[in-house]
């Protein structure tokens, strides 16, 4: 029995509201030995209120020691064991750029490559081409037709763009093209299983036009394709707890992997004060919020520790417009750390805080990476922040008698 | 391998003995923001004086966010995984009044419901008979005779009473016969496996002569059945620890789940102080005491904040008693929180004590559920405590070489 058979039974339905905030890349380190963390140096009055009167703990991401990308952090937040379910890189990419992915869709990864006159790859990635560049061709390569099947091809950058392919029959399951070296041709598209047969020869016949339309390109002669992945089975927030659930996000990422569990991506906002007027106004309209700021994890991942500690600061200013609105739970959570020191995403535990009527309040009276290990909620694995989210809103019932 | 694999193959032997004290319900909540709770409250110095010797942590009953019942609760204490080990509603609700299943019975919890004159359910809980009525009425269905099956009909409470089938080849993976509305019939009992064919052919038999019995009653004319389940096979406290274990409960639901894990069920106790009367005469005859306390969880349950402080004071004055027998390992728990608070069960992290000789002490010289998230068991799930006891009792060697 897995945590979602669990929802699935326990479920109950409320008119209660839960918002989760995930300041992404919240967690981060000291710059020197001894000094202060990004959160630890803002200026935080309001998170530190609600410190007061809530409970928090360390998130772990996925396993302790485990960095993960966005999807998988994202997945563990939602509630999906990020070992469990995961999204195949040809999904991810084309949920990166906002493709609404449909059942069945099989999405590829492909960079465009460099082939010599014996049709060996002299470059894997058609000397980094630019933006500007490799835009055009990859609209070049939507004039390919294959019969029963919709094609689309998106730029992405660089050398890089996807493809995605639609109709009856499909499955993700076929090796990489890319050989992983040069002076070798590419590898022909081959179908690990019986089930995604029909994509490989689709692929095939797709490489095969791609070839005559990009002869004659001095860099970008032909393309590989790697990370074929099906649209990815998730069941969605209705189905596994019983909500009716909204993202308001500003990139494209955020708003796919939401779109995936099923929440409904609502608002059109560019900034965070904006994603609280999308909020406002969609209020009475869902049970769940998942509300996502990136700009925690951007200045992290530039190694801008000031940056990072102003951004956290403009978070902390806009939680009086959200307690306005009367949560019945309220989450503040990181997908994983993006310490300004390390420029990348990384393993450390997130701070996350829960405040609602029966959250049990711990002693801590400010929020950050050091209060938040001796906190009430412990140290925990993401995955299980939904069922205390829905226990802390009535929306989950006694297991077993 | 899971840890019953690990404590069968690491289990020692000596003469050490384990006390387990469940006060249930045990955790709490505060009932005004910044307030303390029902274990706060109490004054414990006795839990006192153990928590400076001892070691704290916050204990888990199943998962984050998870509320459980008393069954799975108390599995959890008692070591065996809840989510791996369920036990089915019939078997749960026999258990609870006293009735000791055999291996191979098929219990089913049964409601007495009114038929109107064309068969259909007017009223799926026969207008809620009292007790005094329906008690009666039950028992009148012993009469029912099934060739090669034993048959047994005890009365729970209202329209509720539970059979049990006793008999070679039953299986209890039948649907409920209650259609879960009115204006329809009751449905035929329904094998949803081959196994129980021949149960659900039993049950048919069992309502075909209960109708005749009931017929003409004008409130309870009929019954429905749910919950079909088989004794759960559960293996016993002397095969996966080596441990002969005696549980002292006054209410039958906590005799009946620790005769699931082998336990002896001994004395006749009514009061706190009689259960210790128990341990005491009862101290060289066993390894192991499952020592059982309702009342912080009713108190709870009742919402009576003031009632369950009183009730933990009369737990702590009786710790010496114990104490003085010189249990090897002392651990006080509980199977989940009951705050008086929400009135029900909750997911909470229950305070848990341990104290050995070789426990490692942590700082706290209170205990509570402010002072256990700081403890040194941490945050554990339950399923847990077991190897922590016998661990602690020099029962468990080296793991690996």
């Amino acid at each position: 029995m897995n945590m979602h058979d669990l929802t699935r039974e326990l479920q109950l339905s409320n008119d209660s509201k839960i918002v989760m905030l995930v300041a992404d890349g919240l967690g981060g380190l000291p710059m020197t030995p001894g000094g202060k963390t990004e959160l630890e140096s803002a200026n935080t009055p309001n998170l530190s209120a609600l410190a007061k009167v809530g409970v928090q703990g360390a998130s772990i991401p996925v396993k302790p020691g485990i960095a993960p990308g966005s999807g998988p952090g994202h997945l563990g937040l939602f509630g999906y064991d990020p070992l469990a379910y995961q999204i195949g890189r040809g999904a991810l990419e084309a949920t990166g750029i906002g493709f609404e992915l449909q059942d069945g869709d099989v999405a590829i990864r492909c960079n465009f490559c460099t082939l010599d006159a014996a049709g060996n790859i002299s470059d894997r990635r058609a000397g980094r081409i630019s933006s500007e560049e490799s835009a055009p061709l990859a609209v070049s390569l939507r004039q390919i037709k294959i019969p029963g099947i919709e094609v689309f091809v998106e730029p992405v950058k660089e050398h890089r763009f996807v493809v995605v392919l639609r109709g009856a029959g499909l499955s993700g399951n076929v090796a990489d093209t890319d050989p992983q070296k040069t002076g070798v041709p590419p590898l022909d598209p081959r179908a690990n299983d019986e089930a995604s047969k029909k994509t490989a020869e689709v692929a095939k016949e797709f490489l095969a036009q791609a070839r005559k339309i990009l002869a004659g390109h001095p860099k970008a002669n032909f393309h590989t394709m790697r990370g074929f992945a099906s649209k990815p089975a998730l069941p969605s927030y209705q189905e596994v707890y019983g909500l009716k659930a909204a993202a308001i996000a500003v990139y494209p990422m955020y708003k796919g992997l939401a779109r995936l569990v099923g929440m409904d991506v609502i608002g059109q906002a560019q900034t965070l004060a904006e994603q609280i007027d999308t909020l406002e106004k969609a209020w009475q309209d869902y049970d769940f919020f998942f509300i996502h700021f990136k700009y925690t994890d951007s200045t992290g991942e530039d190694g801008n520790f000031n940056e990072k500690v102003k951004r956290i600061e403009e978070l902390d200013g806009i939680l009086p417009r959200i307690q306005k609105l009367g949560p019945t739970v309220m989450i503040v959570t990181g997908d994983h750390s993006t310490p300004s020191y390390l420029k990348s995403h990384s393993w450390h535990p997130v701070p996350t805080l829960l405040v609602s009527d029966c959250c049990r309040p711990d002693p801590h009276s400010t929020f950050n990476e050091s209060t938040c290990i001796t906190g009430g909620l412990g140290h925990f694995e993401a995955q299980y922040l939904m069922t205390l989210a829905l226990s802390n809103a009535g929306r989950l019932g006694k297991f077993g008698a």
